[in-house]
């Protein structure tokens, strides 16, 4: 399979490369920067010096069209929009990994991102979480992998959403290496700022992912659920951990928690439902597609508290792509993403 | 004023000796160790060296009685409370570091520590939290320093409870620097199992600081405070990250919330209400006895996020034992702890 | 082919774990560990939870004659070199990743590490340094793996010592992550106190990878090298960085040095030396078993500089151990190793 | 005494605000920078929050005439030179912590830098290395800091070179801590890029601070020095370690590689000889004054290696810039500098 990135010149784009280049029935045909067009990408990226000898172009999705039968676009959020829906329109199927077709709501898209550059194709995408929604992949040609956070919290949430097991309300502590910011050149990011350091922002309901994740969570429930977000800079590179704290609608003993979760991931192959007593860590997942999930009810206090850990780069963005694109086009959903994680 | 400290061989202590050795009021006359008795502290510790000629020398109650007027202990869990008995009987204050003289409750303490080994002292310390406690800490002989997690849950939330503005049921996500577990050879604590790696642990109501938190918060409230607390190990050597989920008992809007804040910590010196739209780092008080709190009222969702960060050595440990012992000596409250944190 | 790794729950034996289960021509048949014996890996190692369903079982050669064609034995020096005798004693080929095989001078080996536990078998593995040793690996049963320090030094100076190129007198500063010391558990590598620090250890000649290297140095160079060797620890996981400082026999101009390093590196797969003005880093090789060289002739002050970066746990140690493997069996040296590094 | 420090949003600006703050004669009457102009130092830097009422102003000359009687100027090379010499000419002493004035040849200047500007002033600034320049520091009212590289080099070799043990040819490893390259945003310094990651830059003669240390190290050898430098990137936010490899002129014991070092540093508080064995690290050394060193000969292989480290931002900047000021000015050296590190 003919496949290209576009956008490749940043983290996530690193990433589908660094996956691609060991996919068995993936051909790497093009990688695009508008920047560093004309530079062999492993000038760009050493790590990759005599494994590729693609160079950057260019986007063009004219000159695409024949050349690649898939895409990943990498874009920024709104930038993608435009070029995502040229390329649909040259028949080339689409993963997108940015916000811009994430959605459903148009109302909710333009108050936390502006307009959008291509409604035309505005909720036309497939929200690529293949464990909650894999029938509307395997064939798909348009594709929106979710969000990095959004994944952390509906993977441990959605079997009590779904059963009505806990109230419309969660309240989310989550944790992110810096890679989620992308390569982004703020002093907000530099070394000496973020190591030793740790540090929530955006909390409350401001964060963009908040209503993808709340639009999400409202379809597994049937009905509105808000969510308190707090997210935090970590000063690890890699990794996002999350504590979901949740109210149970009726009894809910440690015992069937863990059941709900166990039951629900019992056959996919990327969400590991920890033993008792285990807790997920950054470590266990670091570079691999894997979800670690654990679920402890509280019964002195009442509260379940769900814990979520994925690596932001792989099952929160380019490899999840990876799983949607071998739904989408019919090869075994673990083909190129079963790694062992990197540890120590 | 000549003071020791006892069990001077782990972080708390050595910490101790790092704020004592610049305090213009402290003589330090000895530093205990049972395992380095014999050997100077600068070959222990080769960053004292040439600020400090003191050997270590083995624990002996006795031979302290007359050199040291006041005593930091910094023994481990249970070993404290018979030592510290035997100082207290030598007529030597004492400010014990450990949770032997915490809780008020012994059925609360024997349940996480077992038997206590100094029973006629139970219950005979102040709480050393100088905010909340500042009357009884005047003019006292022996003080049990907080915990550095409860520190971190109380300082935010106090001026709540104690105006009946939350309900009585916590939940608190908490992250601490690996200097928090002590000078702890475990592998838990090695540098290749935790750089890059966040992890929960002891989640729900196990952890031993929560009968703390729960003791302290329902005297503040004047009625049972259940905490559901989720503690995490982070990749930093020293702070902690805490956030406290509350419900507000009425409407609560996002400036009142600060100001309840503001109002109840005004005059304190070390307790720095951020402005609005700043959330609290542990950089900003990396070294430092500050903690910095915000409070967020999320009036789309109802809840109350409470955020603080402190040093746990510091404010949580040896500069909140220091600030103490100014206190218990009619000291200037701030003397020796006023110095800048360690920015970048 | 079938193969067992003995003294598995290490980090060289976690690293080969993670290697062998994505090599296609490897069947992994046991795993031991003395002390984990009866439990299952994936309970050891969480990051490989879902890939494997090996019980770690007690070391016993007897038991894995038939069993495994193949043993890697990542058990500590000194321990290692009777367990070795015994497995090759079975038949069973094997490459040893301790010291106990990588010396041709026993006086050497016992001044460094006491007395030798398997005499008859000293001197008889090829030292198992593909890019120098190739021809002597293929076919061959037994292969004493180098050490991390060693090869890091020696890809880079081999094509200058071979032809005369610099005075036999080496100076070496090299740094290594913490992972090179094994999952020791011991103060010196805990977390605060490896974190934000930097130090140098066994000064001189007194580390023990120095033998290993003027041995090897010494063959290449067809007389006595001397090298004065200062290591450092890193405040990283992974990764080797060094810095050989050499003096040429005459006349060397920068771009001649750069062309000795790529005229004697062109066809290898796995040595990779970088453009002009390029410098190695960790992060370009991490989790990789690449290692980057770089040859820097400064003319202005007689000095030739040569850095060599590579992944202490890959090309280090498992990595490499796994490219024998491939020579030792006839397979295509690169299989199950060419996965791009992680990055970032 | 009256103080300002100009282009203080820097990191070696911030630096010298925490060490200012604390120094018992100094006022703060001033903090420039363009860029936050009008802003309180608080909100730039939440770490000094309760610590100073001060805004940061522009810089104007004229404007501090009157109001500082010594500025620490902390601006960027090359845009140092004339608002320096604005300041000397308005009659204020000046500390100047850019590369500036460190130099006494004006054509290495400017092969490094560029046309200067402010030629008057060149040559003019006394080198503000206090344990090599101590006499001549006294009464000054120009100074001119010493880079943290050669601080960290010229410590460590002076007494070999001065006594003529070494020969006139070094070669230096030096690793550094991000801090070193100041607040500069730029990718090369973001967390993701530089945390697991180590890497050489600059290598051989062409770092700008080669000119600063061959013309200190000709100096205290009476001839010309050669030094081939390499200095690496650290994943550390703080901290210098260099290696220095010499070669002596004659046979140096072991014992008396050390007694050199010793006897030439016997009185000094900040430079401290470390027993025979150790090593320096960053750890001991951070955020203090102190620079620690080592010399091993290594009789075996002909070299003498010098070890040291110290804080960059500490004796590598700001804190030997104070330590300056308190000589100029007539102050106790130690005033406002013998804090204990911060450990762990």
């Amino acid at each position: 399979m003919k496949v290209a990135v576009v956008g490749a010149s940043g983290y996530t784009g690193l990433e589908l490369l660094r996956i691609l280049l060991r996919h068995p029935d993936v051909e790497l045909v093009a990688a695009t920067s508008e920047q560093r067009a004309g530079t062999p990408v492993a000038e760009s990226f050493p790590s990759l010096a005599g494994l590729t000898a693609l160079v950057f172009e260019a986007l063009d999705p004219a000159a695409l069209e024949g050349r690649a039968e898939l895409v990943f676009a990498c874009l920024p959020h709104a930038a993608s929009a435009p070029s995502v829906a040229r390329l649909r329109e040259a028949g080339i199927a689409v993963v997108d990994l940015s916000a811009d077709f994430r959605l459903g709501d148009m109302a909710a898209y333009t108050a936390a991102y502006g307009a959008h550059g291509a409604a035309g194709w505005f909720g036309k995408a497939v929200y690529g979480l293949p464990e909650l929604h894999r029938a509307s992949l395997a064939g798909a040609d348009f594709v929106a992998a979710p969000g990095c956070y959004p994944t952390s919290v509906l993977l441990p949430v959605a079997p009590f959403l779904r059963a009505g097991l806990v109230e419309p309300t969660l309240l989310v502590d989550a944790k992110s290496g810096v890679s989620g910011a992308g390569r982004n050149v703020d002093a907000a990011y530099l070394f000496a700022e973020v190591d030793e350091n740790v540090k929530a922002y955006k909390v409350g309901g401001v964060h963009r992912h908040v209503p993808e994740m709340e639009e999400q969570a409202g379809r597994l429930a049937g009905s509105e659920v808000r969510i308190t977000f707090v997210p935090h800079l970590l000063p690890t590179i890699r990794g996002i951990a999350t504590s979901v704290f949740a109210r149970p609608t009726g009894p809910l003993s440690p015992a069937r928690a863990r059941e709900v979760l166990a039951e629900a991931y019992a056959d996919e192959p990327f969400v590991r439902v920890l033993p008792e007593g285990a807790t997920p860590s950054l470590a266990a997942v670091r570079g691999s597609n894997f979800c670690d999930v654990q679920a402890v009810a509280d019964e002195r206090t009442g509260a379940l508290v769900l814990l979520a850990s994925l690596d932001n780069l792989v099952k929160g963005a380019s490899g999840q792509a990876v799983q949607c694109m071998n739904l989408m086009r019919g090869l075994p959903e673990t083909t190129g993403l079963l790694e062992a994680p990197l540890v120590p």
